[in-house]
C-alpha cells in the first residue's frame, strides 16, 4: 500500500468505543470502519485497467469514520480546539460539532478552546482559554466568524507543546489553512520527539478550496455562492451605464476555484483571470485590452472577475509584502487592472463607466449556507472519530464524496489548483466566451 | 464491459465538432472525451482488489463531455425541449444552458420549447410551442418555475413521436423525473421501431434526489437548503411555547434525502421519519409517542421532520389515490402524526402547543441556489454534447463528481434510497439523538 | 385637551434622569421631551381649518421620549418583561433593547424575564423567571422567536399582581397583542386599586398591524416581506402549469394589512380577500368564481391571496372555535375556497392545477428585517423612557413617524382596519385588477 | 396658502378620467382627490396652537392621487421615461409601475424610455429609445439596476427640449437625484418659455434619502437593509481577531441617513461619522483615536461606520474632484481613517487587525426589498395621476405617510440632513455609546 497516505497512530486502541454500531452488513445499523477500508484516488476505469495490468496498487486514502476501539479513555481525556488564519464560513459549525460529538457521543466533557489562533497557546499573549460545552456552543452555527477568534503568524512550536503538556491536553484540533497545517505538523513532530501521548488532528480550512487531495473544503461553497450574488448585482451595475465595466476581485491567492465556480453559477462574467493562467498580456492584438474593447463596442458593458493571485507577473520587479502568516501578499491586481483599463480607454477616446469591487471581507465572515453547514458537522464528527481512535498528525478530508483521513504531510505537500485542461475550466471558458489565452 | 450501462447511438458521427479542443494532455486545452473513458461505480480499494483477483470488470459509467465528431449537422438540426412533472429549482437554468450551448457552441439556431410538459406534444391540447433563442432565455435562470410550463400524466407515445416527425425535430431534451424518463424511454423505443434519426436525451429532475446511479440531481440542494431555513424558524416556534411541538412535512415520496440533509444542516431536529425506515410504532414503551413524551418532559420542546412517504404502513387498508402522473399519492403522514400526537398528549393530560407546517410548494418553486445553478448549466452542456454526438435513449448524470451518460433504462430500473447502514443515516441519527428504531 | 388620550402617571417624578440631554434647541444635543409636546392625529390642512374655525381642539397623542425627571430611583428599581400571544418577528429585538436601555442608560441592573407569557406570573405553572443582563441578550436580535417564550390564555389578574408584589417588581413591560393589552390594563387597574407603585407599559405586538391609533406595529413589515417572497414563488408555481391556480392564506384575523401590503409589493396577485370586504359571493354572474374563470380562460394562471379572517360569512351557521386566548378561530377560508374552486371547475369541465399554501408559522418565527429591527429598538427605548418617568397603563406607539404614548384603554378600544375607501385599498385594487366587489 | 409649495399646471383639465372612483365618503369606493386637499408640514399640536393664535396658515403640501378631470387625452398622449445618476434599488419597479399605470389605467399605450439618462435625449450620443409596454416590463421589478440605463452629467437643456418636441412627447418622467431634478426644472422652465404643452414630473431618486420635504426616498430602505447585513458580517470579522477593527464606508455624501439607520438596525457599531457632524478631531484626549484606543483596550474589537461625506474637513486644502454630474467627489474618508488608525496604533505599540470595506456598488445595484417595491409602485402611480392631470414641474413625494406633490423648486431648494438634535441621532448615539463630539 502506498505509504505516502498512511495515517500514523499513537498506539494500540484498547478501549471499546462508547458508540454502539453494527458489525455486519444487513443488520440495518451502520458499521464500524475497518482500518483497511480505503477510497481510490483515481476513479477512472483506465486507472483500474492500468494498475491491474501492470501489477501496481492504485493510490488510495484511508476511509474516515468511527472505529470499534479507541485509544483515549473518554472520562480522562481533555480536548482542545484552535482556529487559525483568515475567517471562513463554517468555523463555528465545526467548533460546535466537535464539542457535541465529544460530549454526547464519546462522553468527553473536558473541552477547551484556545483563543485567537496559535497565540492562544503562547502564554505571553495572555489570551485565556474558554471552556466549551453544549450550552455555550448551541447556536453558534447560526453565525459567521469564530467564537474562538483567530490570528495569523508563526509561534514557537516548543512553547505550544509546552502549553499542551502543562494543560494536560490529550487531543488538539487545529482548524486552519496551509500555514496552520504546517505548524500542526511541526507540533505533531515535536510531540513525537517528546514521546507524548497527545494526538493532533487538522481540519483543513481554506476558503480558496486549494488543499491537496481534498475535494472540497468547508466554507468554499458559501464563499462562491455569496460571490455569485455579488456578480449578479455587479452585472446590473455594468449594464446600467453605457460602456459600463465592472471589475470584481475575489479570493484566491494560488488558485481560482472561487472565481471559477462563481462565474459558472452566475453566467454573466465576460472575462476571468485566475492564478493558474500564469502570465497574460494586456497590450497587442491578442491582449486582454483589445478583447475588452471589442466586447464594449459590441455589447456596451463588460464584467471582469479576477482572483487576487492572478496576474502577479505584472509585479515581478516589485517588492512583495508578506502577511503575518508569512504568505506572500499579492499586489492588488484588481486596482492594477482598473488603472490599466482606465488609461487604455482614455487613449482610445472611448468613454467608459469603470468600477471596482473587492467584497472579500463580506464573504469570509458570512454564515455557512446549508450544504456547508452539513459538511462542517460531518467533517467535525469524523475528525473526532479519528483522533479518539488515536490517529495523529492527520487531517480529515473528502474524496469522491467519502470522508477520508490523510497525513498532514500529504495535505501540505502541494496546493490543489485548477487544471487548465479540465472540464471545469473548459466550462468556465464556455460560459465567459473569452479567448483561451491572451498572448500575442 | 458491462452492457447494462452502454449508451446507444443513432449511428456513426461524421461531422467535425464546431467546438475546437485539444487532443493531448499537456497542451493546456481541454481534450475531447473518448468513448472509452469511463468512471468506476465502486470507488473502494476493496472493489479494485476483488475485481483484480476474480478477473472481473468493475461496473462503470460512460464519461460525458464533448466528442470530436458529431452526428447531427448543426445548421440542419432542429432541437426541442420539454419540462415535465412537478416544479423543481433549476428548470429554467437547464433550459437556458441547453439553448446557449446549442446556439453559441454548436451553431444550432433552430430550437423550440414544447409547453406544459408532454401535453405540448399532443395536438389536441393546443399548446403552441415557443421558439427559444439567447435573447428570450437570457435571464430566466434568475427565476424559479419553468418558462415552458409543465404537466403530469401519461400521453400517447405514438402521437408524441408523430409530433416530433411532423415538426422535423432531430433532438429532444426531456427534463423530468421517473415517470418522464419512462415515457422518454418509450419514445426512444418507438423512434427505433420507426427507424427515425431522432435522438432523445433525458435530464433527470427529481427534487427528491432518488434517481438510480446518479449521485445528485439538480434542485435537490436548493430544496434542502430552503427546508433547512424553515427548520430553523420552526425551531424558534417550538421553543417559543412551553411543550412546543412542531411537525414539518418535507418532500420525499420514496426516499428521505431532503429530510436527512436538511436535518444535518440545521441540527435542531429531534425526530425524523423517512420512507426507508419502513414500519414504526407509535404506541408502547419503545414507540415514538413515548420517546416524544420523554423529550417533552426533559426539554419542553420538540421538532419533528417527516418525509411525505414515511409511515405509509399506517394507511395500508386505505385506498391510495394516484396523481395525474400515476404516482401513488401518499396519505398525509404529517396530519396523521399531528392528530395522533394531539390525542396522545390529551390522554396523558400534558398540555402541548402543537403545530404543523407543509412548505413543499414554497420550496419547489424557488430560484436555484448558486451551486445548483452551476450544476444545471454543466448538466445541460453535457446533455448537448451527448445528443449532438448522436447518443440517444440516455440520461446525463454525475458520479464521483464526474459527469456521465447512462441509458435511460438503467436510471429507471430502480430508485435511489438512503441506505440505513450508511454514514449519512448514521450522522442523521447522531444529529437527532433518536433511537435507531421505534419497535416494541 | 382630549382626555381620551391622556396617559396616567404614578406620581411626581423627582429624580433627575441619568440621561444627560440638552434643554435648548440649537445646542446640538437632543432635548428632553416636555409633557406638553403632542402629535396631531389628523394631518390634513382641512382638519386645521375646521378646528380653528369651530374653536375645537384637535385630537393629539403625547410624544414619547426621555423626560428630565424620572419617578423610579434606578438603583432601587426592579424591572420585569413578559411576552404573550403568538410569535412575531422582533420580540427578541424588543427584549434586548429594553434590557440594554435599562442597564446602560438608566443604570437599572435588576431585570428579570417571566417565562411563557402570563403563565410565568402564575406560580402553579412553575416556570422560573430568567435574569436578564447585557451578556445574555447580546445577540438575541439575530434570531426569531422569543427567548422568554410565550403562551396564550387568560390568567388570574389578582394572582399576577400578587406575583409582582411578592417579587418586588416596580416596572413591568407587557409585549403582546389585543388580549395581552386588555390583561395589562386589568393589571394596571388592580395595581391602582391596591395603591401600589408599580408601573405597567404595553408594547403592542400584532403581526396583523391592527392596533388602534398606532400607525405600524413591529414585525408587520417583516411579515409582509416574507409573504411577498412566498407570493413570488407561488406565482412561479401558478404559471408552471396550464390553468395553474394558487391560493395563499396569509395572517389577518380582523384586518388585511399583511395581505394588502404583500400584494402591493409583489404585484402578481389577481384576487385578494380580506376581512374588511365583508360578505362576497362565489356564484352568479358577478361572483368570484365567474371572475376567476374569465381570468383562467384569458391567462391560464391565477394567484389568490386570502387573509385568514376573510369570508367568515360562509361559516355563519357553524360553531366557531376559540383559541386559548379567547380569540375566535376563523374557519379555514383557504381550504373552503380551494374546495369550492375545485368543484366549480370540475362542474365547468375545465381542468385546473389547484394548490394551496399556508405559510403562517414560517413567517411569524422569522428574524426581524433591518427596518423592523431598528423600529423595535426605538419602541423599546421609548417604552423605557415612559415607564421610568412613572407613566403607567400606557402603550408606546408611533404616529406620523413620531413615537407616542397613549393609554392602553385607547389602544384596545377598537381595532385598526383597512378603510376600503383609502388610497391603500385602491392601490391594491389597481394592482390586482379585480372588481371592487363580488356581488350579484 | 403658502405659494412656495404650489404645483403648477399646464392648463384646465377637461377630460374625464378613465379611472372611475367615488365622490362621497361612505360609498365604499376611493374618492378623487380635490386640489384643496393638503397635508400639514408640522404635525405638532404646538404648531396648531401657534398658527391659530397668530392667525397664520401652516405650511402644507398638496395631496397626491387621481383627479376626476385630466389634461391629456389618453389616446393622443405620448409618454417618456428617463433614469439618471447613480443606480438605486427600485428603479425598475418605478419604470414598471409607470408603464402599467399609463397603459392599463389611463389607456396611454404610447410609451418610450430614453436610454442612459439625459444622454438619451441628446441625438449625438445615438442611444436609440426603447418602446415600453406591459410585456417587456412585466418582471423587471425582480431585478436591480435600470433597464433604461443611466448616466451622469449635464446636457444641453435646449437640445433636450428639442428632442421632446421632435418626438411629440407630451409627458416626461425624470427619475433622478438632486442634479437630475435641477435639470428637470430647467427643462420645465424652457418648455414654459416655448409655451409647449409638455408636462414634466420628477420622481426623486436618492439612495441617501436627502431630498428636501420628502420623508423617505425609494431605495433608501433597501440600501440600509443591505448595509445592516454587511455590518453584521463585519462584526464577525472584528470579533474574530484580537484587537480587530473594521471600518465600513457607506453611502452619504451630504447626509448620514444610511449610516444612521444601518447602525440602529444592527446595533453593533461603536463609532459612526456622518457629514452632519462637521469637523471632528482625531488627536488629543477627546479625539477619536483616544476613544478608539479605550474601546480596544476594553473590548478588543471595534466597528466603525463612516458615511462617505463625513470628515471632509481633513481634506480642505486638497483639490476636490467632481464627478460627471458636477457633484463634488468626497476624498476617501474611509482610506484616510484606515491610515490614521494604523499609524496611531503603531505609535502606541498596540497590535491591531485593521480592515476596510466599501460595499457601495453591491448595495446600490440590489433588487428592491418588499417595502421599497410597494413604495415604488405607489410613487409611480401617483406621478402618473399628477402628470395626467396636467401638473408639471413637480415631484411626487411622501409626508406623514401621505403621498404629495410639490414643485421641483421646493425639492431642490435645500438638502435634507440629519438634525443632530433629533431623536434619530440621539438613538444612534445611544446605540453606539460614543461621545457626542470628538473635540478637545
Amino acid at each position: 500500500m502506498d505509504c505516502k497516505f498512511e495515517v500514523k497512530s499513537l498506539g494500540r486502541s484498547t478501549f471499546k468505543s462508547p458508540i454502539i454500531l453494527g458489525y455486519d452488513k444487513g443488520d440495518g445499523i451502520y458499521n464500524y470502519i475497518m482500518e483497511s477500508e480505503r477510497v481510490l484516488y483515481d476513479k477512472s476505469l483506465e486507472s483500474f485497467t492500468k494498475n491491474r495490468d501492470e501489477g501496481t496498487m492504485p493510490l488510495s486514502f484511508e476511509k474516515a469514520g468511527p472505529r470499534e476501539f479507541i485509544f483515549f479513555k473518554p472520562t480522562k481525556t481533555k480536548a482542545a480546539i484552535v482556529t487559525c488564519g483568515g475567517l471562513c464560513p463554517g468555523l463555528n459549525n465545526v467548533i460546535r460539532s466537535i464539542v457535541m460529538e465529544l460530549y454526547y457521543r464519546y462522553d468527553v466533557k473536558n473541552i477547551i478552546g484556545f483563543q485567537y489562533g496559535f497565540e492562544g497557546l503562547i502564554s505571553s499573549y495572555k489570551h485565556p482559554y474558554i471552556e466549551l460545552y453544549p450550552e455555550n456552543v448551541d447556536d453558534i452555527h447560526l453565525h459567521g466568524g469564530s467564537i474562538l477568534g483567530s490570528s495569523r503568524g508563526d509561534q514557537s512550536i516548543n512553547e505550544m507543546v509546552d502549553t499542551l503538556e502543562k494543560n494536560n491536553i490529550n487531543i488538539l484540533f487545529c482548524i486552519g489553512g496551509d500555514g496552520t497545517l504546517r505548524a500542526a505538523n511541526l507540533i505533531y513532530e515535536e510531540i513525537k520527539k517528546r514521546k507524548l501521548k497527545i494526538a493532533i488532528a487538522g481540519i483543513p480550512k481554506t476558503i480558496d478550496n486549494d488543499i491537496n487531495f481534498i475535494e472540497k473544503s468547508f466554507g468554499f461553497e458559501t464563499a462562491f455562492s455569496k460571490a455569485s450574488n455579488i456578480i449578479g448585482n455587479a452585472h446590473n451595475e455594468a449594464k446600467g451605464y453605457y460602456n459600463g465595466i465592472m471589475i470584481i476581485k475575489l479570493m484566491g491567492r494560488d488558485s481560482g476555484f472561487i472565481a471559477a465556480h462563481a462565474t459558472l453559477s452566475m453566467q454573466e462574467v465576460n472575462f476571468i483571470f485566475i492564478p493558474e493562467m500564469g502570465a497574460f498580456e494586456l497590450e497587442g492584438e491578442n491582449g486582454f485590452l483589445n478583447a475588452l474593447k471589442k466586447r464594449i463596442e459590441l455589447k456596451h458593458h463588460a464584467l471582469i472577475v479576477v482572483a487576487e493571485g492572478a496576474g502577479q507577473h505584472f509585479f515581478k520587479n516589485q517588492i512583495h509584502e508578506k502577511d503575518a502568516s508569512g504568505n506572500i501578499k499579492p499586489n492588488d491586481i484588481g486596482i492594477f487592472l482598473k488603472e490599466k483599463i482606465a488609461s487604455y480607454f482614455e487613449d482610445q477616446k472611448i468613454s467608459v463607466s469603470l468600477k471596482y469591487i473587492d467584497p472579500s471581507y463580506i464573504i469570509r465572515s458570512a454564515t455557512a449556507i446549508a450544504n456547508d453547514s452539513k459538511f462542517c458537522s460531518q467533517l467535525a464528527q469524523n475528525a473526532v472519530h479519528g483522533i479518539m481512535a488515536g490517529k495523529t498528525g492527520f487531517v480529515v478530508g473528502i474524496w469522491s464524496d467519502i470522508f477520508t483521513y490523510l497525513p498532514i504531510s500529504a495535505a501540505i505537500a502541494d496546493r490543489k489548483k485548477i487544471d487548465l485542461e479540465s472540464e471545469l475550466w473548459w466550462n468556465v471558458m464556455e460560459a465567459t466566451g473569452q479567448p483561451l489565452s491572451f498572448k500575442n
